[in-house]
């Protein structure tokens, strides 16, 4: 019989909980496709274990704990003692990628990662591997299932924002303090790894602008709902004139898009390059025995073979100035010229209007407008011309919109 | 510098020809990511070109020449000779997996062919490496471009088969010869691969069953719209009773279906296991760039790592008499009585009425229902049995449906 793995196990979460019932589960078949089987030889908890007792008796690492902090130097440790480590932490590669890319290379071991992006969904694979060699041109998608979740119980029941929220906590696809999920920090994280794979650029966290949803109103889903739109906190890394751009924010999508059908807690991501139009893969983005059914396929990876570790290959500048089309609601005064004095300030700025509709009368007269893609640095200057104009009752309220149709 | 891959193409249609322009194309990103730097060294038509020179001066074979002979040949030589092979094949894998892989691990070299299925969705790799040792319940999907664009055409416009099919021909979505395509034999292969990955047993087309679509009607397609159904080709691989079932047929969906929205040449893959309850991935599944791109995808990961030859661990039995729901359309007599002799003998069967409508009046009355699953060798006996009542106008036409419904 040959030795087992063992598997020293930080972290007994609900993740790092879930991974040790489905190791047991699943021992059988990790010995009968890779001819070792698996064990965990220690689990170390915030409160419970010594790190270097566990690591010497370990022949690989998986790494549940989160956070930074010890995160970082538990894995580096273990990278540099020559143990192959799996990781869920997105907030640790994203913040320190570099630093934990380059030990697993001089140390010549694995790291991997696929549940750190995406849960289930094997988009890290994907990208590294199968389109390791394509030009992609985007990765964009559903990476945080949470104010996915959010936001499709608020253009479902008409809910504000705090209401739903309240209904995430209740089913536990929001946590107590939410706010990494629901400000953007968290797909955040996400899509500076992406992006660090599809473009083999060094992108960490503090170059990813991002936005989150708290800001949402109920009227914005519904008079979107009318002109066909659904609203979706999107992760956008895409190549743009010579550069990157990696962002966060709430989106409209015109129906027929391949994401606008991804409700409640689903995560989804496409892929896009001349040399494979459109890949889209969507699945659960959470969930304890998910995501460690992911780290279980990184654990069968290293246990089948070597595979180098990441590396960048090109330094892409951040490009912070893109464009963008946007959704635009005002509530003006109800009076005439109106729509012209608007129509004006965003000629004035070589913005064009694609869709404009009149609501309400008197109190609640406003203008709610689609417009074409601009430079969003005109679009901003546009806006803080029109929320100067004497006639608007409360600032403009703009969300970002991806244009393209399907039939 | 290193030594250059020497990389020996069998076959230059319309995916090899777009293979040799994308991997000069993408060489120096290969060196980048791989160290070293693939060039083509000779070419094999089949009315050019000597295999075993090519072979000679070749350290890995890629197999685009299509069909079983000589391309089964031309494989088992450069396994044997320690070359190792990308391929695009489904009918060679389908019909010699286990020869060739066997050969493959005695050799102790890969054979990789994420372009046979679906073409540029990596699903070949997501089973056999994210999911390699996930307790996979049922594989499905769309894995045939020509048959979705002809049901999509039929279900736009209203036209006849055989006019969506010329339509497909004009815009090089089907062969001159749409044959294995329209009848479900192409997707079968496909589905005897995935179901070998996904439950480690060795299945062969042989052993697939399959329908195609020649047989569908507009007025089905029409009815199906009323009932909010699309209709799919699908290939579906599932456990049941202990043993596997790989079959495919034409199959009504409810709309909320992941599997719904998928238009077009676009092909679609569903992985469930009570681990990852479901992972759909969608993409172009043809095509000559999108395929090279697959193709490239697997001759990146060969010079990246050692990786295990595909190698069968379970002997599932083949369960033929499933379980299913359908959809059936009877032309009858406008008369009193009708309804209740079919459902007399829907109810000796033991087969329960989900929804029917009665349609149309005199000559042109029909009955259109949904029977929830049952046997499908019972659904059989009980369509026998009314196709022999006298008041029968016409043949039953019966369509399954996957009855799960969505929100």
């Amino acid at each position: 019989m040959s030795e087992p793995v063992r598997i020293g196990l930080l972290g007994r979460g609900t993740v790092g909980g879930a991974f040790a019932e489905l190791l047991a589960e699943r021992a059988g078949a990790v010995e009968a496709a890779t001819g070792r089987r698996p064990e965990i030889s220690g689990v170390l908890t915030r409160s419970d274990g010594d790190f270097g007792a566990i690591l010497e008796r370990s022949d690989l690492i998986v790494e549940l704990i989160g956070g930074t902090d010890p995160a970082r130097s538990y894995v580096l440790d273990a990278l540099r003692a020559g143990r192959p480590v799996v990781t869920a932490n997105k907030q640790l590669l994203a913040q320190h990628g570099d630093e934990l890319f380059g030990v697993a290379r001089e140390a010549g071991v694995q790291l991997r990662f696929e549940a750190a992006v995406a849960g289930v969904i094997p988009i890290v694979r994907t990208i590294q591997e199968s389109f390791g060699v394509t030009e992609v041109s985007k990765v964009f998608g559903i990476v945080n299932g949470t104010t996915n979740f959010i936001l499709s119980e608020m253009a479902a029941s008409g809910a504000a924002y705090e209401e739903a929220l309240a209904r995430a906590q209740e089913l536990g696809y929001a946590e107590a303090d939410p706010s990494d999920d629901v400000n953007g920090a968290d797909a955040a994280a996400k899509m500076a790894i992406l992006a660090r794979l599809a473009f083999h650029t060094p992108v960490t966290l503090s170059e990813v602008a991002y936005e989150g949803i708290e800001t949402i109103q109920p009227d914005d889903l519904a008079y979107a709902k009318e002109l066909g739109l659904s609203l979706k906190l999107l992760g956008v890394a895409e190549r743009r004139e010579g550069g990157i751009s990696v962002r966060v924010f709430p989106c409209f999508l015109y129906s027929g898009h391949p994401l606008s059908p991804v409700e409640g807690p689903f995560n989804a991501v496409m892929v896009e390059a001349p040399a494979i139009t459109e890949v889209t893969m969507s699945g659960p983005g959470a969930g304890g025995v998910q995501t460690a059914s992911a780290v279980l396929g990184d654990i069968v990876s290293i246990l089948a073979g070597e595979a180098p570790v990441h590396e960048t290959r090109e330094e892409l500048p951040i490009v912070t100035d893109v464009t963008s089309s946007f959704y635009l609601h005002l509530e003006v005064a109800d009076r005439p010229g109106v729509l012209a004095q608007i129509a004006r300030v965003l000629g004035d700025n070589e913005i064009s209007v694609k869709s404009v509709v009149q609501r309400g009368i008197g109190d609640d007269a406003r203008l709610v407008m689609v417009v074409h893609e601009c430079l969003e640095s005109r679009f901003k200057a546009a806006m803080d011309e029109i929320a100067r104009l004497d006639f608007l009752r409360s600032a403009p309220r703009a969300i970002r919109v991806i244009e393209e149709e399907f039939v």
